[in-house]
């Protein structure tokens, strides 16, 4: 069976080389206007519209006219621009398969927060910026100030594949790990609590890791009222996307004091454009969107969609598979 | 049997309190000057002369002339000070039990190592110093420039109570550890080398993590021929004592571009004058020797300290016991 397919991802050489090695047999369309990150929408290239199988970020309005694909793998974690009822519609009506990339960035995702979490408890930024001598007032300030993730309590919300790793990482820290996801599954490693217990949690716990993708379900999931509902010094983590958090309100919660600190990959907009009022707090540490890059990143991606397609000649089930 | 507990070490009052009611019944003797820090050493206060125990910083050279000390519990997990042949023939001859903190410092120091290694991974210092938009050329370098630790290696040089608890906290990482240790006692979770094997392992490993004490063996330890025996790219931590290190070597081995990056908690000096050319290194990072700093410190000191007074009561075996 020659199938047709349609890659709209930009890649270096080396790393298309691999895609054309572990396609060899089939027709490989590479478009001639490929997405310009895993975070960017491909434009349109007709030749989309013959293909069996998309590898990507494809126009979803596209889409609707390509009934003929029987996959589609998309390169994202992210799958917004997909995740609404007429899109999920049409690929069921279509009975085709939709996987995201998500195991390609959990890794660095997962390290990213450890990372985030790390710094907060060693204080880096703070502590990276001064040659304060020891004995003095301000030394013992900063090291009292550092409080050891040891038996500090967290809770993720969003508990995919990112979450999932995040937990396993955090097990040598003894720490009392909580996940928000709705609609346990009961594969979770940790304990598991839905939205009516939501409210308590955010009471008690020393760290919020926001892991929610973005829908529209989760737009402004964390708006004042949750802040509010926070421990007084907790720090908030936002590894999923901006648009979750009202960022006004985020503002307000730092400025206050009732937020000790925040930690973003994601921002509403990104970046923030010059002056904003987030930009200018000393409490407030942002990353521009990067926690899932890696080093040969895009090696990474071509290998999980051929392992995919590798699953897909065979008739397994597809890693990922999210429709 | 009441005992005279002389104490050196300066604490915040309710500190000294939770010593006074866990001292109930001795004779506690809080030094008039007591050592600034867990780095410094106290004044003498001849007080000393008439203890039984002795807990903090005591001067070396006063303790020559407390023969009648039956334990002396040092405040830091360095020992530096006393770690020389003629100070330990004295406390064998005496029969002087000496024990240091290394318990107190060891979680704090161990995340603090791991903050760093992660930082590096994450490359953080960069990352939250930049608002490069998603999909331009600087993003994708910045995101592929990432380097997972998982599946990394790393060397850990000094395998105490931090070694150790360092291999736990990267266990999740899948990493090859290696520890250097002079006499492997057998107990060790890792792979343990000893100096024979130590340049092969040098050559080797991604991460060099520097845990060694200041002595008379480690000084300039790691010099221009151990940076030369390292893997082009390897980074570099020190978390054990700045003497232990070249630091005109380790500023060519950074410039040169043979080691990636290099963090460091201690230098030598401590702190770094103004104008010193490590300071002006884009690859180089300094913390101000604050790694084994936590919340509570001196309460965990004290408690330490107050644990091991039950174990002397007891007859039971010290913990932490180095003479």
């Amino acid at each position: 069976m020659t199938l047709r397919i349609f890659v709209d991802i930009a890649a270096p050489e080396d790393t298309l080389q691999v895609l054309r090695d572990g396609t060899a047999g089939h027709e490989l369309i590479l478009s001639s206007q490929p997405a310009v990150s895993v975070l960017a929408q491909a434009v349109l290239d007709p030749r989309l519209f013959s293909a069996d199988i998309a590898f990507g970020q494809p126009d979803p309005a596209a889409l609707a006219s390509a009934s003929q694909l029987k996959w589609i793998q998309l390169s994202s974690s992210s799958i917004t621009r997909y995740d609404n009822p007429g899109f999920r519609q049409m690929v069921a009506a279509n009975r085709t398969t939709v996987c995201n990339s998500a195991s390609v960035y959990s890794e660095a995702c997962a390290e990213h927060v450890l990372a985030f979490l790390l710094a907060q408890s060693r204080l880096l930024p703070r502590s990276l910026d001064t040659r304060v001598p020891g004995g003095a007032e301000a030394w013992h300030q900063l090291r009292g100030d550092c409080v050891p993730l040891r038996g500090q309590s967290a809770l993720v919300l969003g508990y995919g594949a990112i979450g999932k790793r995040l937990a396993e990482m955090l097990l040598p820290f003894a720490m009392d790990v909580i996940a928000f996801r709705r609609g346990a599954r009961g594969d979770e490693t940790v304990q598991v609590i839905g939205e009516s217990q939501l409210g308590d949690a955010l009471s008690r716990v020393d760290h919020v890791i926001n892991l929610l993708p973005d829908s529209t379900d989760t737009r402004h999931f964390f708006d004042a009222s949750r802040f509010a509902a926070m421990r007084p010094g907790a720090v908030f983590y936002n590894i999923g996307r901006g648009a979750t958090v009202d960022q006004r309100d985020l503002l307000d919660a730092l400025r206050s004091g009732r937020l000790k600190a925040a930690w973003l990959d994601v921002t509403d907009p990104e970046p923030l454009p010059d002056g904003h009022p987030l930009l200018a707090l000393p409490n407030c540490f942002i990353t521009p969107h990067v926690a899932g890059g890696h080093q040969a990143e895009s090696k990474t991606l071509v290998r999980h969609f051929l392992a995919n397609l590798n699953r897909y000649l065979r008739g397994e089930p597809l890693v990922d598979r999210v429709m």
